[in-house]
């Protein structure tokens, strides 16, 4: 196939020249006669490419100094069950549930421990109102999870936990838009949407949080102990993390996060206004959570779901089909989607809503 | 730098074809106008890829059918901690000590449940005489690590547990050999010996054994709930599962595992000739305990380690430094590295003990 754009949720599209260069290197990577997956994890290369990586991420996120960076495996749903072993210590914990992704972190969580779901959407379209959130001044930390996936919902603001750490999940919107990191305990998030390939999670964590862990948190992920080894308790997931890093330098290259932000809102803007503008397509997502990411679409006769698809598929427009759990449509517009990607699915669109 | 060997543990050679190939597949993968990285893990291509990989897998090693294959992450020092969360089920288990992974695994599964070392090898040189092991007949389960990579330490026999399951760490040689997979219960292994890409952790386990598992075992690490969903409960690493499945056509279309068996075989046999040969270069490992994939060794003065490890890398043959716990040299010498690569480090022994 010629030309596509590639509109999956994750493992998702990712920067053209990133791969161009990935494949330059693969054989021989700066001239060490070594693809970076033969690389010893504790060889000079390696640690060299580990580095430049932690120190570009903190770059684009102004980590400050007092938060550690992790890169781990297991992607967000093992740290769905981390999280509480890292951080209970005993006590409770509460969970905002927003969509399906933060529905499975109370799932995981609760195997591990005690949680109190303070708030609650229902449908899945909107952030429950801060006022209504049922915040319990001792709970060990807040979950949330600010861009839901699946659902197309996004937080716009953070609700007010006082001295209680807000850990959130932002798998799929990290590196999206700038984010005060200072405003959190713990963000964390897999790789696969803005970040690399599958099979790298990124914990940031603020390190007074690093001293309340589970001694039955095994020591891969144990924050702590990560974080006194660098990440590296055990090998850690070195392709990965190499292409992450290409990404981050990509990033860096276009204007860093606050650069991206701008060519996101404009994506996003493009596609809910013509969304808005017929009422052949729905989304019902509440204005002010619409995700700048992840774009769920509804056609209104759903009985020509299947042919929108095929059709689309047909044109290099690809992985558009919703999740199993919502149905219709999703768009997912991450960073390394051109803009040009989002014009000619509103070209097909409009196409398909004047032949239908 | 030109031509070079990389002897490193892990992450370590890969087969030059199987990176040619990932190289030239990396914007597109059969016409499909993705890169693998770029592919959701539920997408018809990449269940076609991870289909395959089983398969071959499955071929390679010949797995009965009453064995789940899960391709998971955290590499095996995770899974030291959730083999006892997934086979203890308030039991006891077995641990022989033969070299420091086994030890890890040890203090990994210490911190879940409650363990017996049966048998210590002291130093690390020799597996004990199984007549010595200590077994308990109602243990849960037997660990071993069949071959020690920092130590260079490889089983050549099984000891007889009656109907006590084996539980096998087979990171490093794994592939190497042919294994008759229904005289255990579980096999592991990181895939970044043998196999691919670090972040990718292959369990072969009998069905039989998938019902034990603590409620505290995180999803992700529930071995039934990965077998009942085709290790997709998250997302897998799927490019470090699509490069394991470059690397077993690799060895499929090399005569699989019992032909490469022999060239290992002689591989090995040329380096430990070799050293035995010369009072100059020493391995200490029993005879038929000697590891066919990682060959410790030490210079008999050992104040010329860093100058043999300098002109090693001048002529291109890397990573010979020993594990910082050993100290000494380690060639690892894994499916990957040519028996070209074998003669010519033997060449730089030579004659570095001509000039010495």
């Amino acid at each position: 196939m010629g030309n596509i754009f590639n509109f999956s949720a994750g493992p998702a599209v990712l920067p053209k020249d990133v791969l161009i260069r990935a494949q330059a290197e693969m054989l021989d990577w700066h001239g060490s006669g070594m693809s970076v997956m033969e690389m010893s994890h504790r060889g000079k290369e390696f640690v060299s490419i580990l580095e430049k990586t932690e120190a570009d991420l903190r770059t684009l996120l102004d980590i400050p100094s007092q938060y550690k960076v992790l890169f781990l495996q297991g992607g967000a749903v093992a740290e769905n069950a981390m999280i509480p072993m890292n951080l209970l210590n005993g006590q409770r914990a509460d969970y905002a549930v927003t969509g399906s992704w933060s529905q499975r972190s109370v799932k995981e969580a609760s195997a591990i421990g005690d949680i109190d779901v303070v708030a609650k959407a229902d449908p899945f379209i909107q952030v429950p109102a801060y006022s209504e959130w049922k915040l319990n001044q001792d709970a060990a930390y807040v979950h949330i999870c600010t861009n839901e996936t699946v659902n197309g919902v996004e937080f716009d603001s953070l609700p007010d936990t006082g001295d209680v750490p807000i850990v959130a999940d932002m798998s799929s919107h990290l590196l999206s838009r700038p984010v005060d990191v200072s405003k959190y305990g713990v963000i964390y998030g897999g790789a696969q949407k803005n970040m690399g390939p599958a099979g790298l999670c990124i914990v940031i964590v603020r390190e007074d949080l690093l001293n309340q862990a589970s001694p039955l948190t095994p020591s891969v992920f144990h924050w702590k102990t990560q974080a006194e080894n660098k990440s590296m308790v055990n090998t850690p997931p070195t392709y990965s993390i190499y292409i992450a890093g290409l990404v981050f330098e990509w990033l860096l290259a276009h204007g860093g996060v606050a650069a991206i932000e701008q060519v996101n809102i404009a994506k996003a803007k493009l596609l809910y206004d013509y969304i808005d503008s017929t009422d052949f397509y729905t989304n019902n997502i509440a204005n002010n959570n619409r995700s700048r990411m992840n774009v769920p679409f509804f056609l209104k006769d759903e009985t020509l779901s299947a042919a929108f698809v095929q059709g689309a598929d047909s044109r290099g427009l690809l992985q558009l089909k919703g999740h199993r759990s919502v149905g219709g449509m999703r768009a997912s517009i991450y960073n390394a989607m051109p803009i040009e990607g989002v014009e000619a699915l509103i070209d097909y669109m409009k196409e398909f809503e004047k032949l239908n």
